[in-house]
C-alpha cells in the first residue's frame, strides 16, 4: 500500500495512561499523562511531559517530586477526568473518590487505587515549547499484591493498563512474546 | 489488597515498541526501543534512550538524525531481533528482510515494512547513566494508506502495535474510549 506525508506531529503510539499526583497530605493534585516514558534504567529515570499553564507544573516545581499512579481500565471514567478538569476549580481527589495515601519517601501522596504507584523526585526540568519535560528519578515502587502472579512478577491481564494511541484509550490484548524470544 | 514496597526500578507500563533506524542508503542499522516517549507537541519532539555502548548510539551522534518506525504484530520476530542482536555483528535490515527507504527529510533511511515513520532530526542528547537520551523533533511523518479509516485517521486495529510491559510483548485489545468522553 502506498504512503502519505503529513506535517511534523507527535505522531507516536502506543503511550502509557498514568495518573501524575502532586502536593501534600492537605492540598493536591492529579493529572492524567501520556506523554510519558523511560528515560534510563540506572539511576532509573522517568519522564512526565505537561504544559506550563497546568495547574499541576507549578505544584511539582514547589514541592520537587511527584507520584506516577498507573490506573487499571476499571478507573478509566476517573482519567478521563484527571485529564479534563482542573485543579484550580476542583479536588480531583475527591471528584474521582480516590485515597490519598502517604508516599514512603516523597512529600507528593499516592493514588490508593491505582495498583502501582511510583514515586519520583524531580532531577531536571527542560522547558521545550508546548510542554515542560520533568525528569524524575524513582526512588520507590509500590505494587499491589492483587496484580502479582505466584512468582511476584506483574501479571499484566491483571494490572489491565489503558493505553493511549493518539485521542483513544485501549485495553491490552494478550501477551504475544518475551523479550528475546526469537534466540530460543 | 496490601501493598509491597520495591527498591527503584523503571517500574513504568505499558510502553511503545518502536524500530529506530539511522545511518544511510549504504550502511543503516535498526534498534528496538521501549524507552521511548513524547516530549512536546509544539514543536513536536519525541526522547528515545539508547545505551552509550550501542551501535546506534554512535550512528545517531553522527548523523544527527533518526527514524522511529512502528512495526505491527506481524513484525514480533523482527522486532526481538532488532533488539537482542548488534549491528557490529549483522546488517539488521537484511537478517529481518526489512527494504531500506529513503527519507523525505532526514539521511537517516525509513522501515517500509513498518506502517507509520516517524523522521526526527537530534536536538539534545542527555546522558543519563546507564542510557543516553536523545531528543527528536519530528520534522516529517509517513502513514501507510493501509491502516487509516475513511476520515484518513488512523485505524488502530489495523495499526496492531505492540505494547511492551517489562519484558513481554502484548498485543492491543479494543477501544474503551475516547479523550473526553466524560465529560459527554
Amino acid at each position: 500500500m502506498p504512503k502519505i506525508e503529513l506535517s511534523p506531529t507527535e505522531a507516536l503510539y502506543p503511550a502509557p495512561v498514568v495518573l501524575v499526583s502532586s502536593g501534600n497530605q492537605d492540598l493536591a493534585n492529579i493529572i492524567t499523562i501520556a506523554w510519558c516514558g523511560v528515560a534510563c534504567s540506572n539511576p532509573p529515570t522517568l519522564t512526565v511531559s505537561i504544559r506550563p499553564s497546568r495547574h499541576s507544573n507549578k505544584i511539582i516545581r514547589e514541592t520537587g517530586d511527584f507520584v506516577l499512579n498507573i490506573p487499571t481500565c476499571d478507573f478509566l471514567k476517573e482519567t478521563d477526568i484527571c485529564g479534563t478538569v482542573s485543579g484550580r476549580d476542583k479536588d480531583k481527589f475527591s471528584l474521582c473518590s480516590f485515597t490519598k495515601t502517604a508516599s514512603s519517601v516523597i512529600k507528593s501522596p499516592m493514588i490508593k487505587e491505582c495498583p502501582a504507584n511510583i514515586e519520583c523526585k524531580v532531577t531536571k526540568i527542560l522547558s521545550l515549547g508546548a510542554h515542560d519535560m520533568f525528569m524524575g528519578e524513582v526512588v520507590k515502587v509500590h505494587r499491589d499484591t492483587s496484580i502479582l502472579n505466584r512468582e511476584g512478577n506483574v501479571d499484566y491481564s491483571k494490572a489491565a493498563p489503558i493505553v493511549y494511541n493518539q485521542g483513544e484509550y485501549w485495553s491490552l490484548g494478550k501477551r504475544i512474546g518475551r523479550y528475546g524470544f526469537s534466540a530460543d
